[in-house]
């Protein structure tokens, strides 16, 4: 019977000590949470109202110093549940110190974003160490998250470690279907930062419309948007640019093509197949249907004049975005749309096959756009397009990643085991956009009192709970050396049904909960999902992220921040 | 043969009429669209710089005037799709002339809202004649959508002669889980009027919290509230009420009780039943649960001080709502949460039933409710619960209205077989924020990577698409005697997962959808569903609500918009 004592015993000690770790990590309520806290002794401090951040000079690190310095002594948060920690009797915290051992270090894909942070319990001077101003920036938001209340105070005797699991975390937005304005985007990129993610992935065009104004091919932009203010002019472009290095966030341009190019048509008729075509002909079987969805329209691989536009625009987009990615899209190639084309005819009735009209615009491209020192980015049809794919030794794995969004974790693998690096957007968890419906009008389904459409008629529907996001394991099912090649995450927002009036909400907080996923993982120390902690810490965190202007949408009622434990389905 | 050829050219007549009434009509985008439109020639006139609306005297409708005089004249709204019509070379109009036969008949249910508008081709007066100011409103809001552009201009040779089908037109708005700001709720009795709605169903107080400042009773918001900044005091609630009669907009109080009365234990434990509980113990049984969803509580009926108290509030409710509807919830009584009360157990175990304790509660107000001349609304529940529901003869047809949120047509076609009129709120149908996951913590279905729960874990998902709530015939399977019981529909907005970052776009344009079904019907002179037209004219009332500061969500890329037909499922 000893023994079993003695068990029982030791089993109470671990769950003590496990709720003792997480009483004080609750208190500290940084998102996403940091890689490891040590905070032995907690107690506050106050922070001192000349309390200023010491840093080295830099281009881009120096204008978040003062960001952060404004956010820090003036934003007065009042968290839902005040931290229970005693303020100590010490001096006031007067500086923060940050020390960075390369300031050189491009804002880039795998770029070191570690950093430790360091407030002692005594002295008036914290630290914060980092390889580079990007692991500096991501210390800074941490030690921001730290403070709270009027006068502001601040977590002593602490120090956090901290790096991310994955090096890619971004968010794709669609610009093309509606327009944002650009206050919109920088409003993004700002939250994102909040975030710690650091790449903006931009759709920016598409066929429904073309806002990127380009210097060397002016016309399609001002035929193919939706008007002279729906644009983004050179300079916006710069000023997001900017913003992003100011924010630890690369902006990744995307220029879909060969299909979703139907707007590209306004200047240039004779470069798209099937342009300004009904999408789905009356009686027209869904498998030769003209485009993915309403707004037709595929650059046609073998008219000349694709690859003089191409190459402008392909120059432009270099030029005007220094990130070393460059997103090709390539995705939802519909044969119907090419099937449509005379020129096309012709080559298919000599013998030629779709996935050879794919691989000729292929090779006409992205030879060129590695040459401008790029790697490639492309969704995964390229690939795994069960009708039209290209020929894999085409697309070199050394500078090629492929973007995934069908089928979960199984394109995931198929991608990976190939040998090409991944993005993974599977739509089954990270398409923020599903759940709303369908946008498609005359939709005789609704002509009679029926049932409701399965999914509320949206295709991938159902929405993508925050739950759905954090849980989700992006290298779910694979090896070791294949998890390697899985570079990291991005959740999408299509435009269809979004704009400007929904983009915070449709956002935020639900990114925040893949945002941690791919910083700390959404495991505990033992290896549990922390799904049920998680949600008070979310839910703080949304309150948070409202008070510094994000409209980001409530996960619970107030009550339930209030009364924690209470709003479980399960009680812990 | 020339029989079927004259029927041939006899149709193709048809087609050709409802072609061009189609046509022009869709230069009319008045939403809801009135029931009767001549404009048989059709033509635009300008508006007078010095353009007025004339108009008895009336304390509620001459600030409607000075409203719509301003809206008139200052917005200068562009259509995405700008009417083809021509400007007339007469005069611009100078004057609206608002006739009314009956200045007195006060805003309530059943008021005739009616009016005709006539703007002749010749001539700078037009002519707005209805019987009571509430239809002459209508009419105003009728006459600022004709408007558009800058200079402002209009349809002339235009008469319209509208009225509602059904009498109750509104939304439920729940104030507790979450709170929303006196300007949320004016923002969206505003749209309400846009859309002309006319019941702004308040649903103020629940479990969660208490907001609402009763002068008896104090101590309820006080200690029941989220805190001093989030109660409506009583020159809000004024001010509110005050607002709805300026926009014909009723504001209906919500007291639910005895269920959902959690918040009512802070200042008064003791005449609340299981308060504060977990809502679900480990180990209970679906059925045997203490609520319907964390945050549990139900008055005790046994308990005299319950009828003290709500007593009081009713005295006061009654008095800062001059409505003549008093809404006193009683929806989903859980036998769990009484069956957990000591004095409950007793009454039980002496023989009582559950069904029995709600008779005693309702014999115990509904008089008192009804002595304030009030008629009563109910949720079904208290008729049409399962396990607890009162005895029918305690509830007269005469001052018993029932609102009813579950299972369909059926339930509607149950209440109305009994003798009651219906306020339609079928949760398949009009629950706007069904389909964002369910806001439960702890849910262990979320620990391993499984398929995404069904509907997305939301009870009553999927989301409800604009095409659901316009499609739903509320007396759908009704005669003819029990369709006319039914007075009209509401959509609910449940602020588990919903507050003022969210309101705008959780409500506008959905409600819309209902609005124009519940005034004019879902379906064209032919007796088909017009979902199809109805696409585009919603699609440009929603900008036209963006433009006058309603952040509603978008349906479709803004390419549907300036494409007509070319986003269509089935091509027109």
């Amino acid at each position: 019977m000893s023994s079993i004592y003695t068990h029982h015993f030791y089993s109470l000690s671990i769950i003590l000590i496990l709720f003792s770790i997480t009483t004080v990590h609750s208190q500290i309520n940084v998102w996403p949470k940091p890689r490891t806290i040590s905070w032995s002794h907690p107690q506050l401090t106050l922070l001192s109202p000349t309390f200023q951040i010491t840093s080295p000079i830099h281009t881009h690190l120096t204008p978040a110093i003062t960001r952060y310095t404004h956010t820090i002594l003036t934003k007065h948060y009042h968290p839902i549940i005040a931290p229970t920690v005693n303020l100590t009797s010490s001096s006031p915290l007067q500086t923060l110190t940050l020390t960075i051992t390369d300031l050189i270090s491009p804002l880039q894909h795998g770029v070191n974003e570690s950093y430790t942070l360091y407030i002692p319990t005594t002295g008036t001077s914290a630290n914060l160490t980092a390889p580079t101003v990007w692991g500096a920036m991501r210390g800074l938001e941490t030690f921001s998250q730290l403070v709270y209340g009027d006068p502001p105070r601040l977590a002593t005797g602490l120090f956090i470690s901290d790096s991310p699991i994955f090096e890619h975390r971004g968010i794709m937005l669609d610009t093309s279907r509606n327009y944002y304005g650009v206050e919109d985007i920088l409003r993004t990129i700002e939250a994102m930062s909040y975030n710690k993610l650091n790449a903006f992935h931009w759709h920016v065009v598409d066929s429904h419309s073309f806002p990127l104004v380009l210097p060397s091919e002016p016309e399609l932009s001002r035929k193919g948007s939706y008007g002279p203010k729906m644009q983004y002019s050179v300079e916006d472009v710069k000023k997001i640019v900017q913003f992003g290095f100011e924010h630890g966030v690369r902006v990744i341009p995307e220029i879909d093509s060969p299909g979703h190019t139907g707007s590209w048509a306004e200047a240039y008729p004779e470069i798209v197949a099937c342009a300004n075509m009904f999408w789905l002909p009356s009686g027209t079987a869904w498998e030769d249907r003209l485009a993915s969805e309403p707004g037709t329209g595929h650059l046609n691989p073998l008219h000349p004049k694709t690859y003089e536009v191409l190459k402008n625009v392909i120059h432009d987009v270099t030029t005007l975005f220094p990130e070393n990615f460059y997103h090709g899209g390539a995705d939802e190639i519909v044969p119907g749309c090419w099937k449509a084309d005379p020129s096309i005819q012709k080559f298919l009735s000599d013998g030629g096959t779709l996935s050879q009209l794919l691989d000729i615009f292929i090779n006409s491209t992205l030879p060129y756009i590695t040459s401008h020192n790029r790697t490639v980015v492309y969704w995964e049809d390229v690939l795994l397009d069960a009708t039209v794919k290209a020929d894999p030794s085409l697309l070199p794995t050394g500078s090629t990643i492929l973007q995934t969004w069908n089928n979960g974790p199984n394109n995931t693998k198929l991608i990976v085991s190939a040998g090409y690096r991944a993005i993974v957007s599977s739509s089954e968890f990270y398409y923020l956009d599903c759940g709303h419906g369908d946008f498609l009008g005359n939709d005789s389904s609704y002509d009679t009192l029926g049932p409701v459409p399965k999914n509320g008629g949206s295709w991938c529907g159902p929405f993508k709970t925050w739950q759905t996001i954090y849980d989700y394991d992006i290298t779910y099912g694979l090896n070791e050396q294949e998890a390697k090649l899985v570079i990291g995450g991005e959740v999408a927002l299509w435009s269809e049904q979004a704009d400007s009036t929904v983009l915070d909400a449709r956002l935020w907080p639900r990114t925040s909960a893949m945002a941690e996923t791919l910083w700390s993982g959404n495991k505990d120390e033992s290896g549990k999902k922390r799904y049920a902690e998680a949600t008070d810490r979310l839910n703080e965190w949304r309150y948070r992220m409202v008070s510094r202007g994000i409209a980001a949408e409530p996960l619970q009622p107030l009550w339930c921040i209030s009364h924690p434990g209470m709003c479980n389905y399960n009680y812990i």
